[in-house]
C-alpha cells in the first residue's frame, strides 16, 4: 500500500491517538513541516483539540473510532500508551501503518513484558519478579530486602500504579485489589536520568544528550540538559543502551529510556514510546525538538540534528498549585503570564490550555544559558510563580542540582 | 470595556485578518502561549486555515465578516495590509481593540501617507513627490534625474505596483492606468536592510539586530542576521530610527522598517506593521520570534528577549521554481523534503501548505552557525533543492554576501 498524502498539500497526514499536551506540541512541529496533525481527542477542551485543525472525536479503546482516525492518514501514532494492543494488531492487519507498531509498543504498555524482554537481552535493570501472592512477595523480599516496590503491569503513569510496601500484609492487600503485580527491588539510586533516542523504520537513530530528571511526588518536576556532572563514559553507555533497546524492540518514533543512576552505573526503570516530558527542553534547546523528530521518525523521514543550542537548558513543569485551588484570590492566569513575561523576558512559556486543577501538568517553562544554578533558578522561579502566584527565591535553591 | 478571554482557557483570543503563512506561523507561537489564533481566511486551503482550530471564512473587505471575526476576540490584528481603513475605524468605534490601530496602519497601507509623515518627522527617505501628470514626473526628473521610480500608493507588495520609468511617455501611460502615483528618486544603494521593532500599546519596545535582505525580482529571497559588516554606529542608528517611527506612529505589534543603505547612511523604503519576511529567521535564531512578539505586543504583554541564539542566521525563501511548473517529472514535494532532511539535517524547514505555483512563496528554510558563507551555502542549496529539485553548489556562491 502506498502512503496516503494530504490531497491539497501533497504531504503526510500523521494521525495521533490522544489530544493531550504531547499532541498539542507535536502539532506545532507539524505546522513547520507543512503538515497538520490529525488528532483523536475525547472532547473539544483537550489541549490539542483547542489548537489543531483536524480533530476526530472518539475513544482510544474503540476500534471503530481508531479506524475513523486512520482513514486517509499516512501513519497512526500516539500521545499516550493506553490503546489496546489487539486493536493495533487489527489496524496493522487492515493495512494501516502504525508507529511504533504494537509489538514494540507493548513494552511501554506492560511493565512485565518489558522486564522479560530486558532480561532476555541482558540489559541492566533492578531485580524483579512477577508476583501473584503474599508468599511470592515475601520470597522476593528474602532475596532483595524490604521495602519492595510493587507496580501494576499496565495503566500506570506519573507515579500512579506504583506502591512501596514494607511487609507482606500490605503486599497482600494490593494483590487482592490488582491481581498479578511486578515486584522490583528498591534501588539505592543517585538520581534519575533519561536517554532519548529517535528511530525510524529504516533503522536510522538519533540521540540527544542524556538528561537528569527530578521527580516530585512521582511526577516529573524538572529536567536538566545535559545531566550535570555525568561522565562521558556513562553518558555514552546510556545512549548506547537506549539505541540497543530501540533496535531490539523495533521502535519507530521517539523512545525515552528512564534510568536509575546507581553507584555502579544505570538501570532501566521504564520506557515511553512517544514524545516524553524529559524531552520538552529540546523545543528551544536543540536544533531538532523531540516533537519534530517523532514526526520525522514515524514518517521514515531522515532524522534531524540533535545538537544543543546552549550549554545548559532547564525545563520546569508547571503543576497546578495554589492558584489552581478553589477560592484562589490572587492574580488570574492571564495576569500571572503577564507578570512572568515582565520578570523573565527570556524564559520560554508553554501553556497547555487545560482546566487548572491541583497537581495537574498545566504547562512548562524552559530557560537557557551557561550556568546551571542561574538557569535553574530562573526556570523554577517562573514555574513556581505560574503555579502558586508567589516568587520564592529560597525554593529555587532548595535542591542542589550539582551532585 | 474589559478584554474578552477564552471561556475555557481564560487566556486571550487574538483574531488575525488573513490566512496566509504569517497567520500560520503566528498560530504556532500562539499554541505555546496557551492560545489558539482565530483566523479570517478566504478558503480552507489557505496556509493558516489548514492548521488553525478557530477559522472564520469571509472577506477582509467586508465589514460584516470583520465583525464576526472580532466578536469575542481580545484584539484584532493582521497578516496583511489590505483591510479598508474605514472598516477598522468602525470596529474601533464599536469597542473592538485593533492593533495596530487604523491611524498607525494607514502608514503601511498608503505610501503617500507614509512619505508625508516621514517628511514631517524629518526622517531620512528618498526624494519623493506626489504626481498626477507627466509634467509632474518631468519636473521631478529635472530635479532628481531619470529613471524615476513610480509606485501605486496602495495595494502593492512583493514588487507589485512598483515601476521604473525612463521617460515621460512611460510615466504618462502608468498615470492613465493608476491615477495619482508616488514618484521616488532611484537611490544609489549599497544594499537593503530591515530594522524590526515590536511595540506594545503601553509603549514598551524591543528591537532585533538589523538584518540584510536580498531581493530577487522584487521579492525577498534571503535574509542575513545580523547584516554582515554593518558598523555598530549604523546598526544603532537604524534601530533608533525604527523605534522613533514606531513611537511616532503609535504602532502596536511588529513593525518592519525596510531600509536602503547608501554611501551616506540609511533611507526608509517602506513599512510593514505585522510579522514580516525579514524576520522569519527569528523563529530559530532569536530567543523570541517575531511571531510570539507580535502576539505579546498586540496583547500588551511585556515583550520577550530578542537575543540571537547563534552568531549567524540565514533565512532563504523557497519560491515556486522548476518543481512548481506544469509537467514537472522530478521528485514530488514529499520526496524532495525527504532528500532535504537527509542532506541538511540541521537546516530547519517551514513549509506553508500552499498550492505550488512558479514564483509563489511556498516556504522558507533557516540555517544557523558561525560562518556566513558556510551558513548561507547550506540555506540556499536547501531552498534551491526544494524549489527546483536540483543541487547547484555554484548558485549558492554566485552572490557574495560580504560587502
Amino acid at each position: 500500500m502506498s502512503a496516503a498524502l494530504h490531497p491539497h498539500t501533497g504531504l503526510p497526514v500523521v494521525a495521533m491517538v490522544g489530544g493531550g499536551q504531547l499532541a498539542r506540541m507535536t502539532h506545532q512541529a507539524a505546522v513547520a513541516l507543512g503538515q497538520s496533525l490529525r488528532v483523536l481527542a475525547a472532547n473539544p477542551q483537550e489541549s490539542a483539540a483547542l489548537v489543531a485543525a483536524d480533530v476526530r472525536y472518539g475513544d482510544h479503546r474503540d476500534l471503530g473510532d481508531l479506524r475513523v482516525l486512520a482513514d486517509g492518514a499516512t501513519v497512526v501514532t500516539f500521545d499516550h500508551e493506553h490503546v489496546p494492543t489487539e486493536h493495533l494488531r487489527t489496524l496493522v492487519e487492515e493495512g494501516t501503518r502504525v508507529a511504533p507498531g504494537p509489538e514494540a509498543l507493548v513494552h511501554a504498555q506492560d511493565k512485565l513484558v518489558l522486564r522479560r524482554a530486558l532480561a532476555e537481552a541482558g540489559e541492566p535493570q533492578p531485580a524483579w519478579a512477577e508476583v501473584r501472592s503474599a508468599a511470592d512477595v515475601e520470597g522476593f523480599a528474602d532475596a532483595h530486602g524490604w521495602p519492595v516496590v510493587l507496580k501494576t503491569p499496565r495503566g500506570g503513569y506519573d507515579g500512579k500504579g506504583v506502591f512501596v510496601v514494607g511487609d507482606a500484609g500490605a503486599a497482600a492487600e494490593l494483590l487482592e485489589r490488582h491481581g498479578t503485580l511486578l515486584a522490583e527491588q528498591r534501588v539505592a539510586m543517585v538520581r534519575e536520568l533519561s536517554a532519548q533516542v529517535a528511530r525510524s523504520p529504516f533503522g536510522q537513530v538519533a540521540v540527544w544528550p542524556v538528561v537528569e530528571t527530578v521527580q516530585r511526588d512521582g511526577v516529573c518536576a524538572e529536567v536538566y540538559a545535559p545531566a550535570p556532572g555525568l561522565s562521558d563514559e556513562l553518558a555514552t553507555a546510556a545512549q548506547e543502551l537506549a539505541v540497543r533497546i530501540a533496535d531490539r524492540l523495533g521502535v519507530a518514533g521517539m523512545l525515552a529510556v528512564e534510568l536509575f543512576q546507581t553507584a555502579d552505573g544505570v538501570l532501566v526503570n521504564e520506557l515511553a514510546m512517544r514524545p516524553h516530558n524529559s524531552g520538552h527542553w529540546s523545543i528551544e534547546g536543540a536544533r531538532t525538538s523531540q516533537f519534530e523528530q517523532h514526526l520525522r521518525a514515524v514518517l521514515d523521514y531522515p532524522l534531524g540534528s540533535t545538537e544543543m543550542v546552549a550549554p545548559v537548558v532547564v525545563m520546569a513543569n508547571v503543576l497546578g498549585g495554589a492558584a489552581a485551588q478553589e477560592g484562589w484570590s490572587g492574580p488570574a492566569l492571564d495576569e500571572r503570564i503577564h507578570h512572568l513575561m515582565a520578570h523573565w523576558p527570556d524564559v520560554k512559556l508553554h501553556w497547555y490550555g487545560k482546566t487548572q486543577r491541583p497537581g495537574r501538568k498545566l504547562g512548562h517553562v524552559t530557560a537557557l544559558g551557561a550556568d546551571l544554578a542561574e538557569v535553574r533558578a530562573r526556570a523554577l522561579a517562573a514555574a513556581r510563580y505560574l503555579a502558586d502566584g508567589v516568587v520564592d527565591a529560597a525554593f529555587a535553591f532548595a535542591h542542589d542540582p550539582e551532585h
